[in-house]
């Protein structure tokens, strides 16, 4: 597998150059690749230090969201394998829309704009963490139900910190799984809740890292479980996501498709 | 200022082409854009009823990460005003790489693969927020100190989340602002110790909105802290981040940064 370097250049914060740079190297299989991203390059200064060091390195890729024709460039005056975004997206956008782009910076704004709402879902999600608070749970946009170490808190954070939603999570522990019926607190809150369940092996898996050979991390206790949150599951109609080989991203999207 | 509707396609999640949407719509401020994001396309028939929603709304801007040719091939023939980022990057790297794009279906790999490294540096924030278990602080890659509610959780969160950086948080109080130090717990691990301030204004704003008219919301009251603060992370020349501009996001790039 022949390695190459990509670099991957922004006047902000390089989250958006890099899932481009890796939804487009991933189409390019025979290649390992190894990213580096260089956020932040806002003057002429870092520009400049930015094409020396990708220079210095031959055969990079260099994935670019600047927009300052200044920075942008600098880049192509350094003759590199640019993949400029910029360059690429804005004469067709530009023809459709009849305007001309304005380089304003890299503002990705539908990002910062909604910052407070995001992070007051971010407190919200950690207020009713693990079935805390639940007088609050009629405030919740979506509440994620199931078993110990289902991935119910790293979703609802996602959701909260990517999405602004106000996401909530309660454990169904065996007590309440040995019952006909989901614990009566969530009832109120049917239309909101959503199961979280994933194959029993993979649960054990994760158990096992925490509390190694316990009767918690058993298969037996993990299938148990699994078999019983999931009739809750079907009982009370909810919808239901296996996580068993998704990302945090991946639930957390498909969580949001029907809020 | 004029409206227009961009619709974002994925087989994925869709993260990564509202990103591109939004950091390439952000150049036309003359419109107005309202995002729609369709994710998890990954079969003909969705394909189909995508194209057919698109096609229901004239002027409609769609930016699509579809890669497998079947799929593209609906949303090509569909006569939509599309912005296909397969298309327009997969042929200039090609012509780099020697060797064509080999469509995967959109598995944006660096993503999923570290899924485990990343919810475990997500539960090491959370056992490690506010102060809690500092004998693990060792264990930390990072270590944001600073006063209540300066952002401390959320950006700890995200690094976590984002980039699987164990990032542990830890509250300066009105006591230990009151000494000449920094806690003792902490000083074992300056080189990993990262200041976060902001403006006393932004922090009484904040405060204001959980504990009203309270002294601790008061703005000298913000000011003494924001100012006590900043001086110790001067004497112990502690890296230092002002948030009051910032973004979850470029707070998370930049602590990254000197890791």
């Amino acid at each position: 597998m022949e390695n190459r370097v990509a670099y991957c250049v922004s006047d902000h914060t390089g989250v958006t150059v890099e899932a481009v740079a890796n939804s487009v190297l991933s189409q390019f299989p025979a290649f390992e690749f190894s990213l580096i991203v260089l956020p932040f390059v806002d003057s002429a200064a870092k520009a400049r230090n930015v094409a020396a060091q990708i220079a210095a390195s031959p055969g990079a890729l260099v994935f670019s969201t600047l927009t300052d024709p200044v920075l942008r460039s600098i880049l192509h005056n350094a003759r590199l394998n640019l993949f400029d975004v910029f360059e690429l997206f804005a004469p067709p956008v530009e023809g459709v829309l009849g305007q001309s782009a304005t380089p304003s910076g890299g503002r990705t704004h539908g990002m910062a704009n909604d910052y407070e709402s995001r992070m007051d879902a971010v407190n919200f999600a950690l207020n009713l963490d693990d079935g805390l608070n639940p007088e609050r749970l009629d405030q919740a946009d979506l509440i994620l139900v199931g078993v110990s170490r289902v991935g119910k808190t790293p979703s609802a954070l996602y959701l909260a910190l990517q999405y602004g939603l106000r996401t909530a999570n309660y454990p169904l522990t065996p007590d309440d799984l040995a019952r006909d019926s989901l614990p009566e607190v969530l009832l109120a809150h049917l239309p909101r809740l959503r199961g979280l369940t994933l194959s029993a092996e993979r649960l054990a898996a994760i158990r096992q890292v925490r509390y190694p050979d316990s009767r918690y991390a058993s298969l037996q206790q993990c299938r148990e479980e699994i078999t019983a949150a999931e009739r809750l599951f079907e009982r009370h109609n909810l919808p239901v996501i296996d996580t068993t080989r998704m990302s945090v991203e991946e639930i957390a999207a498909r969580l949001r498709l029907r809020p």
